[in-house]
């Protein structure tokens, strides 16, 4: 296996949901590393919403992944060869590594995992990009505040999860919405929120987050968009902060939802701001002590939902926009 | 005239559009101050998109007008009587009048005009409540800063001409919206905006946007919400501020249109906040410090559409929010 890099590349760009059909796998001969370069063999990927926007012809604010170019993903991987100073074989690293077995990537794809913190488990997890974009997204966009009361979509999600447990060690009071009992009983049970609504179980989302936020919520972490933003906009209290982290529902739907509530903005004084985690780069380091803090205190844990086999990450993609994952969705590569 | 106090009191909430319809004229003794109160005589009376919203059964952030009661307005007055020390006869205050000729107020409810920083005129225009909204959604809001490409829409409106001006002199390149030759004619060859686009004249706001802000917009002053709030999300640059002042197109409307492009928060990274002029009433005085000092300057002006007669109060209400006025409305009173 060491001879052949497999890959999964982008054949087609899709209109609405990616899965299979835009993908084809292929293989090429693995290349030794140059000067400044390893070569990495992949244990885990990272499977994300916004990879379907990667695969857009103008996903807005990254270069879209070319036709006939391997998916670009990021991961967990062991270095096999090193011609980078620093870099040892066994040394485990992150990167941008794409889905492909055995890349060869230069030194500024790759860092070194700090295993102090975490295993290759929690570096995708709970240490990995979705928990930093939970981390500054209730922080530093969201203004969290002990005493507030936090909303979190996508709740049962890998950002949604990690998003959650930040308010209740904040000391917020949390709802979660997610869809389904088996998921809404995981947060109050295992997560320890303080509510959580079954958005598939309710024609009427507004009633069912007045029930259980009656003095309205101060902080919306929105990971889904669409009709779950236009009820939480009828719901907040003065003052309210929502951090727009994503929009899951609206990413591959035929039509985007009109959001109606948006004038309730004024009276009630809120601020609604979109971020990107990567914008928090030089931040990320400060952000993952205090979440391997919170992982060591056993304050924070995530459930990861992992797929064997890199053939597995274009239907994994799917999954995502189905809903059909519960906590962080990751394919195991490698052992 | 001075034994009654004409007053126009609210008959009936609309259900859209405020007019006549809604208002009832009436008349009672004029009462003599008691200690702490001032009998004043109504000179201007301001009229603002904000006082429909205060004809509803539940404004939201403000009690309503009861019905039957004298119609909530802001305005200039001379005093006749006082027992408020500190208040002479022919002073001129300003306050919650209401819609009335010769109101007794509290003391709490006046304030002493500083005519050294502008007259009765200026007053109600550039140095009032207006102009104290354009101001800080602007600079604390919006986050103004120079060299921003800022858009306001409502431009030729009360607070719409003061935020665009604020812009110009804060040395931002300024492009406004309103509806008609003359109003777009008045922006750019009397205010000296960069561009002005009639979006009556218009069925692809979002191309004339970015044929004059190819690079995006930094800085999105909102009055009127609705289809121009959506067509300016799809305008704005990375990093961008919305500051959302009032939605006029939305406050009467039968059904609230659906904004699609929320979306690009996200990938913009844009913070869109809400806010409510009297959130800043410990800042006034700073306020009109800086509006005062523009006005002396000649860099700020503000045209008035000024109409005679309390009975033309109503009419000027529904004028607003069909569009009729360029500049602040007001209702002269008495001279």
């Amino acid at each position: 296996m060491r001879n052949a890099n497999r890959q999964i590349r982008l054949k087609a760009r899709p209109t609405g949901l990616a899965g299979p059909e835009h993908f084809e796998e292929a293989a090429e001969p693995v290349r030794p590393p140059a000067d400044g370069e390893a070569l990495v063999e992949t244990l885990l990927l990272s499977i994300d919403p916004a990879m379907r926007v990667w695969m857009n012809e103008n996903p807005g604010y990254v270069p879209p992944v070319p036709i006939g170019g391997v998916m670009r993903a990021g991961g967990i991987a062991r270095v096999l060869e090193s011609r980078v100073p620093g870099l040892e074989p066994d040394d485990l690293v992150q990167g941008r590594l794409g889905w492909q077995s055995h890349p060869t990537l230069a030194a500024a794809a790759l860092q070194k995992l700090d295993l102090a913190l975490g295993d290759a488990e929690a570096w995708i997890g709970p240490l990995g990009t979705s928990a930093l974009t939970a981390y500054f997204g209730m922080t530093t966009i969201g203004g969290l505040k002990p005493g507030d009361t936090v909303l979190v979509s996508g709740a049962a999600g890998a950002v949604g999860q990690i998003a959650a447990q930040i308010g209740k060690s904040r000391h917020a009071r949390v709802i979660g919405i997610a869809g389904g009992a088996e998921k809404c009983a995981f947060l109050t049970s295992e997560l320890g929120l303080d509510a959580a609504i079954d958005y598939k179980a309710t024609d009427n989302l507004i009633g069912a987050i007045k029930a259980v936020a009656p003095d309205g919520v101060d902080v919306y972490f929105d990971n889904v968009g669409g009709p779950t933003l236009d009820a939480a906009l009828a719901c907040m209290a003065v003052g309210g902060r929502i951090a727009i982290c994503g929009r899951i529902s609206q990413t591959a739907a035929p039509e985007l939802y009109g959001i109606r509530q948006l004038g309730q903005a004024i009276g009630k004084r809120l601020r609604i701001q979109g971020f990107v985690v990567s914008d928090f780069h030089d931040r990320y380091d400060e952000g993952r002590a205090w979440l391997a803090g919170e992982l060591k205190a056993g304050r924070l844990r995530q459930r990861l939902h992992i797929l064997d086999g890199l053939e597995q990450a274009p239907t994994g993609l799917r999954m995502l926009f189905e809903g059909g994952n519960t906590g962080k969705l990751a394919v195991r590569v490698s052992q």
